[in-house]
């Protein structure tokens, strides 16, 4: 998806650039080091249903394999015209700090109770939305956008992250099995911070917070269902429901609200209704 | 050192430049993440007498300080004039890629006993040297120097290296205790692959061989004493000796060859000296 951002980003204004996808290929190695970095750290044993590289080949050849995949996304960096290079480097470099330190708070507030929503929307954006924005800003910038443009291009990538971040954890609470592909509540059952856990315990009542608090505290044979309750009792499924409908249309905003032709920003716009209602 | 040498390899061609300090700041963050990640791998619990990362903080987040220090030498090297941008971030994703695959040959070799010298030398010229030598070529391209005598500065940096890993190994079994600092005989008790080590099983004869491998199976008391006898027996604190002697000339003969005024030369064929003459 991130490649493809970018190729989209430049898009937008341009023909595609040869350049376009040395930056998407960069951004993809990067994507895929943190993904196995990541697994090392949550002690994950598969990814896309295949096993993990440490896993498979060690933890210390998964920390080196992701050290070169981030050193080859540089050497992509560095294949692009001379007049870019600096340009790009920059926004990749400030970038990848902020996934690493989203990562870091991510990992942070799995031994905390008392994150507040502002403080999970900030990791969140870090972890998961500045990645999204970057693509199509260095997208844009081969394409030729101006500072403007940029700017609305990256407000459109960070909420549609919020919006699809909203959406998952939505499915796997409420998600149809059928179509999902798996039992919901695994987030439950990993005691996962999610924009819904988060929410809840900022609007539960003392009675609800104390059994909440209880449920996270033990692994008993119906905690799904019981979260699931609560969750129900807080009407927490429509508030998300309702909030990824924000997002969405704060990103579909700023899209507007650049200056082209709107059948240029069609594929962008059905991309992302299509990332944020994506039922599986 | 590295940055030092960064320094001096462009002072040997002219006036250190301001960019000489963020290519020398980029390298030393480099050499840093190396180590915190090479620690963890390693499971070392010290580093320089000091906790390592991942025993203070824990493994995760020296995976992550490792990830942002190395993204953080690429944010050094952006700071460069634009014209040297492309061309060090070419020699320094080349290097970085070199020392990556030295650490996992050196993890590949722990569990060989079948190493050649030849392997071993291609190693330590990977994990090592290739470092050395590039901080000294990317100091001379700032420095200005041609092509001809980056590649001379480039071969002494790797053939210096050569001879500090003899001289390195040489201590750790012969070195005096008062000036060493510590007993002698760490990488013995460690079995640690080292060039006494492979020189050894490569000219013992069947009986020492039986001997060796049997004293690297386990580890009774006298293990240090037993082995260093066997390194006696077959000469190879001597054969340390000349071949430290035979790679500090090749070291030297290049940069003889560098068509400059002898003094300019002076600093570094002096450290040099220095780093392969230390006991301590």
């Amino acid at each position: 998806m991130r490649p493809v951002l970018c190729l989209m980003g430049n898009e937008l204004f341009g023909e595609i650039k040869a350049d376009a996808w040395n930056v998407a290929t960069a951004i993809e190695l990067f994507h895929n080091f943190t993904l196995i970095h990541d697994d090392i750290m949550d002690k994950a044993p598969l990814r896309r249903g295949k096993p993990t590289v440490h896993h498979q080949y060690g933890e210390s050849t998964a920390i080196l394999v992701g050290d070169v995949m981030l050193v080859k996304a540089y050497d992509y960096i560095n294949q692009l015209s001379p007049v870019y290079i600096s340009r790009i480097l920059h926004i990749f470099n400030k970038t990848a700090r902020e996934v690493c330190e989203g990562q870091q708070l991510d990992m942070d507030f799995e031994t905390r109770n008392d994150v507040s929503f502002d403080e999970y929307l900030h990791m969140i954006t870090l972890k998961t939305s500045v990645l999204l924005a970057a693509s199509l800003q260095m997208g844009g910038i081969l394409g030729g956008a101006d500072e403007q443009n940029l700017e609305l291009l990256y407000q459109f990538g960070l909420k549609i992250g919020l919006a699809f971040q909203m959406q998952d954890d939505y499915l796997d609470a409420f998600g149809d099995p059928k179509k999902f592909g798996k039992q919901p509540g695994g987030d439950i059952l990993a005691n996962k911070k999610t924009f819904l856990l988060i929410k809840t315990l900022e609007i539960v009542n003392d009675t609800q917070r104390s059994e909440l608090q209880h449920l996270l505290a033990t692994n008993e044979a119906d905690k799904v269902q019981r979260v699931l309750q609560l969750y129900n009792d807080c009407k927490i499924g429509e508030w998300a429901k309702e909030q990824k409908e924000v997002y969405l249309t704060q990103a579909l905003t700023h899209i507007d609200e650049i200056p082209i032709a709107p059948e240029r920003k069609q594929p962008l716009k059905d991309l992302a209704g299509l990332l944020v209602k994506r039922d599986y």
